[in-house]
This record gives C-alpha cells, structure tokens and sequence, in this order.
C-alpha cells in the first residue's frame, strides 16, 4: 500500500534529522531563546528581505491559526474564509474556541477577492453584528489553486483601505511558491500581507511552521499568546535548527519543486486518460474525478482520500504528493490506472 | 558555561533520535492513527496495568494541563492548586484563557492535603463563586517535594467523597518515581488518579507527553478537545515512536535515575558545606540557599536560575539536572562552591 | 411619526407597572429567591403541565440565549441554525464569544426540518470538523413563519434519534402560539422540546425571559451559568412579578393576540392593493415587498425597517406590530398606503 | 421580619416608578438610542464635568464588571484586585470566563495602594506568567471602607508611570461619596480614573449602572462588547430615564446619605453597647462582631447576613441600609439588641 493520502506520512527530509543529531548534546536556552532560532530568525528575514517583521515559530497549522487570528481580534471582531478555508471546515472550531466568529464566503475556486470581502462588510454595519476585521487566505488553498501576484495586490489594497488584516495560512506555501504558476517571490510576501506563516510540517519538517508578523500593531507582547496557548516549545532550539536547514540552501524550494513534479506528473497522465479534475490545481494536491469502479481498485494498491461525492458512481478524490513521494510509485499508479480502464 | 537551568537544554536522548531516524520514511496514517502510536500506547496500558484507560500524546506541559483541564470542567467549575502550582504561576494564564478560575492554596512544601482542600470547599457554597470541581497536583512538585502513596490514597479517597476529579501534573513525574524516597509504583497512578500525564520533554524526549485518562466520564470525545486546542500533531507517530522507545526496556526509568543521582551528590555536597536549602526535595530540582557573593562566582560558569530573594545578600537558586547532566561538570561545580568560599 | 420598527417600543403594559409598584416596598430575597418569583414558577409549571421542568428568569433574547446554549454544550460542540437565525445574524458573535461554533443552514422559510440538520451531520463525522449538539430554531421565526406540531415533532423525534438537543428561541412565542395557524399548545412545548424561552420584552413585560429547561441532563447547577454571565437579577423579584402579570390571567395571550390582529389587518390590506410579501407570515412581522418611491413616502409618517433590497428600485420592509399598536394608526398606514399610490 | 440583609430588597424608589409610568406608552428607538438616554448622557458629563468621557448603560454589577474589564485587556492581560474585591469572590468565575486571570492581592481594609500593586508587578516579569494590566478597585469596598482622595491620586499616578488601567467598581459608589469621611467630588472620577460605574441597583433604581470610560484608548466599538454579552437592553429608555431621575435633582445622592445616617446611627448604638467591628465602615454596611447568642435572638425579628466566624461562640454580621431603611426599625433593632444582652 503506498501513500498519496497526505505530505505529512513521513516523518523529515534526512537533513532535517541529521541537523537535529548534529546539535543534539549542545545545551541551549529554552522556549525559543536559543541561538538556533536566532539565527533561523536572522536567515529569513534576510531572504524576506523583511528587516522590520517578528518571526515566531510554532508546532502546528491549527495551531500558528489560532494563536495568530485569536491575537489580532478584538472578542467582537471576527474573520472572513472562504468556504473551503481550513479553519472553517476542518480545526474543529478552534478559531470560536477562542471567542471569534469566522464569517464564510461562497468561492468556487478555493480562493477570496475584494468583491467577496465587500459582500460580507455590506451585511456588517453596526454593533448588532460581529465587525469583520481579518481576512483569512490560504496559498495554496485547500483545493490546490494559488493566489497570484496581481490577486495580492487587490486584497491588499482593499484590506488596507478598509482597514483589515490579510493573513495567509501558508501550510502549503512551498507548493504555492514553487507552482509552475506561480509568480510571487518569496520577499513579496512580506509586503503584500500583514501576517502569514511558512508551513514546515507539511514540507519535509518534522514539525514547526513559522509565523512572520509584517503589520507593526500585531506585533506587540506577542510571545505572551504563544505560550497561553500552550504552543510554546520548551526545547525551542528544534524549531530553529529545522527551519535553518530547511532555508539555508533553499532546500524548503527543492522538496517543494518535487512534490509538485510529481502532481504534475500524475495530473497529465490522468487528463490523457480522459478524467476531469475537479479544480484547477498546480500544486501537489489534485482532484481527480472518476468513477468508484476505478476508484475501488485502485484502493487496492494506493491509499487515498475520498474528497466527495459526485453522483452515485462517481467520486472526487484526493491524491497528494510531498518532498518524499516516490517517482516509481508515481508510474506505477499511473500503469495501473490505465490498466483498472480494461 | 554548563547549564543546571533546566532538564530541556539538550535535544533528545540519542535513542529517541535513533528510533525516528529508523522509521524516517515508513509512510504512516496521521493525527496519532498510525501503528507506533497505538503500539507505544498498548505497552503504556501494559505497564501501567490499566486496560479500561485511554491514552493522548500531546506535545508540552502547558498543552496538555489545558487541553485535559478545559475538557474534563464545566465552564462554572474551577481548579484548586497549591500556591507554587505550575498552572497559576508559570503558564500565562493558560487555564483562565479557557474560562476556569485556579482557586490557589497556600502551601508549605509545594503539596495538596485534604484539609487544604476541605478549606476551599467552605467557602465555596453556592452560585454567587465558583464550584470547585478539580484538583490539581504535581509529582514531583515545582519545589522538588514528592507525593508518598499515603498522601495520594488520602487524596484519592476525599476526592471520591466530595466528587472531585484529581489530576496530576507529571511533567517530572519520572524524577518523583525515581527518587529514593518514593514509595509509588508506576502501576498505582492509574488507581490513585482521575488523569494525569507522563512527562517526557523533561525526561530525554525530543517533545511529548502522555495524557493518561483513568475516570470513564472524562474520556468522551477527547479526540476533539485535542484538536480543537490545536494540539493534535500531524506526525502522530512521531510521539509514539518516543515513547515506545522510552518505555520498551525502561529507559524512561533509567534516565531519570540518572538525574537524580546528579542532584543527590550535588545537594550532599552543598549540603556538606553547609548551606541550607529552601525545599526538602529528593528530585532532580534542588533550591540551595547562598550568599549572593558566592553566586556571582558560581555564575561566571554555571548557568542557572535565581529562584528568590532571602534578604539583601542571600538567595536561592535553583539547580537542575538532567538524563543529560554530565557527572564530571557535577564535580566540577562542587569544586567550584568549595573554592568560592574561600 | 409612528412606529412599526419593532415590538419593544413602548416600556411596558400598565398592568405590569401597577404590578411592580403594588408590591414596590416589600422586602424580598435577592437574585430570584424572592416569593413572587417562586410564586410565577408555579404558575408557569401549571400552564405548561410540566411538573419535571425548571424555570429560571433572565433579562433579554440574546442573554437567554447566550447563557443557556453555552450551558448546554461542551467546548467542541456546535449549534445548528437556519440562515436567518437570530443567533446567527444579530448578536454580534455572543454564542461563539462563548467558544462554540454555529453552523448554518440554507433555509426558505425561516425553518429548519430533519433533512437539513441531516445535511450538516453528514459533513461532521470526526473530530477535525466540530460535533453539531444544538439544534437552535426561533417561534415565530425572524420572518415570521411558524412551526406546526406536526414539525416539532418531527423536529423531536429526529433530535431524540441523535441524540441532539432541541431548543427554541422563543422571543416571540407568543406571537406564534395566537397565530391563527397555529395547532400547538401551551402545554405541547414541554413535550417536544428539551429547552426553551417564553419572551417577555416583546410583549408586553418591561424586561424579561422565561427560560424553561425540560431535559434533565441540561439542568445541573445552572444558576452557576446564569451568575457567571452576569445574568443573574439582584431583583429578581421584578422578573418574578411581571410573569405572574403576564399569565395569571392569560394577559401574555391577550396581548399576543391583539398585535397578530393588528398584523393581520396589515397584511390584508397590503396585499389587497397587490403587493406582494418576502414570507409567508401569520405573526406580528410581516414583510411586504413595495416600490422605494412608495416606501418614501410612508417613512415621512411612520418608522419601520427596511429589511433587504430586492432591486434597484424594490425593497422589503419590515413592520411590526405589538400589545401597543394603535388600531387607529394601523388604519391610517393603510388610508397613507393607498393615497401614496396615486 | 425587617430585613438589613442589603440595599436591593426593595424594588425601586417610588419617584423611578413613576418616571417609568410617564413615559410608558411613548415610542423609543431600541438599544439605547433613545431621547432620554441621549439625555440621561448629557445630564451625567455635566455632573461629571466630564465632555470626552463615553457612557454606556448597563443592568447589573456583574455584567458591568465582565463587560467592561474583557473589553479592555488583551487576552493575555489580567486585572488586579484586593482578596475582599467582588470580581475575586462573588462573580462565580465571570472575569476568568472571559479568558482573563485576576491577580489577588492580600488587603487588610479592602483597598489597594500603590505597593500592593508593586510587588504583583514585581513577581510577573516575562511572557511565563500573565501581564498585570487592570487595577480593580472597589469604592466603596466590599467591607464597607472608603478611597480619600489622596488614595485614588496615589493609584492615578502610580497607574499611569505603568501603564495600567484604573477601573473602580461604583456598585455602592453613592454610599461612599456621601459617606462623612469622603473628601472626592462626582466629578474628580473622571480626573483621577479610567473607567468607573455609577451603581443605581443598590442606590434606588429599578435596575441599571452607568458605565464611564474616561480614557480614550478604551471606548473605541464599545457597544459591540455590550451586546455580545448580552448586555444590550432592548429597552434602553428604561435605563436613561431612571438615571435621568437619579441625577436631575439630586436624588442619588440624597438616597445614599439617608442609606449611611442609617448605617451611622446602628454602629454608633452597636458601639455604645460595647460591640467592636470586623472594619472601618462609613458607609451602609456594617460589621459588628456578636456572641452567637445575641446574633439568634436577633434573627428572629432581623433577617442580616453572617459575614464570618470569630470564634466558636463569636461571629461577624454584616447589617446594610438603604434609601428606604425605615428608621423605626433601625431604632426597634437598637432597643432589641439591648434587650438581648439581659
């Protein structure tokens, strides 16, 4: 049975691991304070050509969200997703755990733009309704598309004229980044967003994303959240190391390339074999539609996810790949796609 | 400059680095559905002689007293803790920011009695205060002092009687089942106690903690308050596979002895040059009192913590050693006091 | 200027102000214990034929609804509520400022049946996604619908199966039960509901919420979620009263019925001049669909809501009647209406 | 039975009722957009000599209290209060419900000063523990005692050096500014305080205290915070026109030195007759320390609360006047309290 379930099946890229034995005797400070984690600090700041931004690092993706959004609100503020954004559909309410209601926009393609924004700020006029203030974006999103450069801009714009927070969940940056789409830098980032996240869990970390703050108000005590939230990490120093290796030579871009070769990959072979996809995706995770015969067989031999459900012989499902998935498996699924066809 | 800050300051045990490095890239389910975790949590159950309990990973401290105390209270229940207990003094207000008061006791030596607690319970009647409903104790405590299993059936039968749920902080519990005056077996905790957790970020794991739930009306959907703390770690295995290691042929054990026959030859030896100290503590903690002037010198080698002022010249410290704390730095630091008091 | 803005207009009916101040110099108990209140809660349980239910008084909707929901759930439980749901739209967040998450249902009619709370438990099936728990409806709704028995019971049954909890906002139950479509008693809703609210403010009480628990499980120490919200009444005393006023003498229906009547004579009107309606209303809301260029007109003699646009030069407006609707004023809006279309 | 039990048995005073009656079928806008809310603003920032405060009228002290105090603190921010403080022991966890730690500070007379404060400064450093940020304060306090206004100038100038709120609870503000030992002007609170409230509940009113917020950085959006609460009366005109009541003659004042003569003329008898007193009271509640015999026989004619045990023979009552204390019975309890000790 091989994976295409999800990019976080293997634990860490071996230089990940071999960056933590490499240190792993050497006595640091706690919670953060080490040299590690200043000098991962220090690194990307310099490749987000961001002087002026805070970078925090963190365990999670629900995690980063809920310190974060719960951090910059007000208890009546409130953020806007768009329907298929992960803290509305799959963190278990973690978001209204810490008192804020997220407001849902209908988007077809995973993705918010201004005209959205202003739909939800119509119906938002006075203190009998919550007052949007965040505005939460992921890149890559939850169904594979990518924001592009021009997309920003229009957010940004709109937000800083209404005076909204643009925050981007970046679990999946790296994919984003490295889309063959794509045509963002990794330095625009820090002038197009107030506060975002670099996403290592699900690109060859063993653990950790880290959250960089661009906008000077959120920036504050921001450190007493992290640890209320009980995502404070004792042995920080992992976090640091990680993040150093994963940037130090581009390494986070090369997994990265990789992991969307290898969608791209199945995604043509798949489009040859007649099969329509359910979004536009350029990133490494791709949404087949097939019928459950097919799906059925190939269940056999591959796991995977079931997205939805299409009618009652056909389904949407869900193959992902990462910084590991293996070119060989990649042809044999696609080998035996054609053949489940006969 | 050798650390006694604190038992975090190296990464890992190189066996808990071993065992990841040996299961790298075996592509396993996420979120703690994968075979290590539910191997590991099999041979904790084993271990611990409990089948009927249930068994979370968790990353830190401050995580799982939140993520246990949120779910097992009602939103008017409250916490009691002694006055030194970690929850009210050291996390941020983590327990309030889910809605609970910590009701605090004044303690002498870092512990909980009934009649502590029977205290609070007086002046408590009604719906104008909080219900008490939680007891929360530490083992080995913030100050050192350990738990006898007098102590823990005295707790355990009043909590019994006056409906309480009694929970146990074990961040150090290795250190307290390890310390030469402990009187528990690991096998009691699950008789003694409603819930409680197995430290191991201060005892040689890269990070992690096993929540162990032994009341049946606390299990119920445990799952969700986990994720919705943003607790649930993607990489699940990478907890099991930890404990696993830590608990297959004792290691957890082992290590903490190690520890702690670091404090013991440092406290006889500090004892032995008669200095007092603030707590009668048989664990890897100790809390040496000093001339500040002896301190000083102490410092230019030794990193460690001020714990509090005696009076304008004198003050205590606090050592700490660990799994890791190397026994010729131990010597050294003996030799050093010795020297400084010249 | 005359207002069809809302039922809560006017402070009080007479015979409740006489009420309070016949009894204005009697010492009573504080928050509730008081013998006028003890004395409505009987009542009130004769009314209902529920002799296994509690009551507690509180002071508004959003306050009832806020202290009773977050006491009935667990921190990863959510509410279901139809679109229109006042808890949903216009209470600024005040369920989820509690930790708790509503999920939306696209509906019609104001209603929710067994089909679309189906919908949502299809898509909730594990602990990344929220436990729906609640199932929030409003009698009347917001657009003035009502339910019938034959939909509470359906609505009970379905609840009942999955073990959610079935609760009404009942702001305006009176409205609801005078309708002259309604087919449910009095003494049906303690049978098909697990807990609800009987409105006060709204007709005809200076303040005032009847909170009526009927599920046992729910009832545990609730005065402590009142206290804690600050829902607790130091003079309860005033609650007490008003709900003796209201029903000792069946003055909540009279009342009721009287701004139905007013509605009714309304609608009739409004439609005979062939205006269409946004929903199918048989309660003291109604919602008339009319040219702007008329609705500018009207609002130079009367205040009401405009409730939505329906095009460039349509819109809905709301008017609401109540206890103190004048009869004569109702007449002159129709006389002002038909003049206006000249 | 005559009751000393509090200052809230009563329902109003009678002028409040009638105020209510001679405006009752008049038509308001809702939520306090009223005209005599409007005014009862108007009339307070012309006592308070105060043109760039904001007010906001609310029900109950509770509700005040959590409104406001959650309103003003980031998540990770705690208030500060005396042990005495109303917050700490009679809101059954409200503040701590949402999300803030309250810091206790031991106090002999019910009052904070600058050093207290201090030394919670002192102990909260880093982002290990909460950041003190409200200073709550009671006047007059929970035990009857009074701030000078040399006290309030000491908080004011201490408060503003550390950047910390100054919030004063005014449940019982009209007894302590009409106490014989008070030397604050109404319309100093607004120089020397950045929040405060004007209890009416216990001073007259139906219901109602009036918010002020004096520092500018904390009234931007409050009335969201308001009714996200629920805290939003509907009918907000019953608020304005009893503050309008209180406060155009004079009558809140007037009320509160009747309420402390009375107090005055019980503890000068209760000390004639040789009893001492738990504290220094100049306001309407009082403390006498009594055998338990004399306490009993005093309680079949006198309904008082016990505030304490002394001893086993001795206890602590607690006697409190208000406006409608009836001096006959003031002078019947004085006669029976003689006659006990025969």
């Amino acid at each position: 049975m091989y994976s295409f379930r999800n990019d976080y099946s293997e634990i860490a890229h071996p230089k990940i691991l071999d960056a933590l034995i490499g240190s792993n005797l050497i006595q640091s400070d706690g919670y953060g304070e080490d040299e590690y984690t200043k000098e991962a600090i220090k690194l990307l700041k310099y490749k987000l050509q961001g002087n002026n931004i805070d970078i925090h690092f963190l365990v999670g993706g629900t995690q980063t969200n809920l310190v974060a959004i719960s951090a910059f609100l007000r208890p009546y503020e409130a953020a806007i997703a768009a329907n298929t954004g992960h803290i509305l559909s799959h963190e278990t309410g973690a978001i209204e755990a810490t008192g804020h209601k997220i407001i849902s926009v209908k988007s077809e393609n995973g993705k918010l733009n201004p005209e959205n924004i202003q739909s939800v700020l119509d119906k938002h006029t006075d203190e009998h309704t919550v007052k949007p203030k965040l505005v939460y974006i992921s890149n890559s999103t939850e169904i594979g598309s990518i924001y592009t450069k021009e997309d920003l801009k229009a957010l940004n714009t709109f937000c800083r004229n209404k005076n909204l927070i643009l925050y981007m969940d970046g679990a999946r940056l790296s994919s984003a980044l490295c889309s063959n789409k794509n045509d963002i830098e990794f330095s625009d980032l820090t002038k197009l967003l107030d506060a975002f996240y670099i996403g290592g869990t699900k690109n060859g970390a063993l653990i950790g994303e880290a959250l960089v703050i661009c906008k000077d108000s959120l920036k504050e005590n921001f450190r007493f959240n992290i640890k209320q939230k009980g995502a404070l990490l004792a042995k920080g120093q992992i976090l640091g190391l990680q993040f150093l290796e994963l940037f130090k030579d581009n390494l986070y871009f090369t997994l990265a390339a990789h992991a969307n070769n290898m969608a791209y990959i199945l995604h043509d072979a798949i489009k040859e074999e007649g099969f329509s996809f359910f979004s536009d995706s350029y990133t490494n995770q791709i949404f087949p539609i097939m019928p459950d015969k097919i799906i059925n067989k190939l269940q056999k031999k591959y796991a995977f996810n079931i997205w939805d459900k299409i009618d009652k012989d056909t389904s949407i499902i869900r193959l992902v790949t990462s910084w590991a998935t293996d070119k060989d498996k990649v042809s044999e699924f696609i080998c035996d796609l054609k053949e489940s066809r006969i």
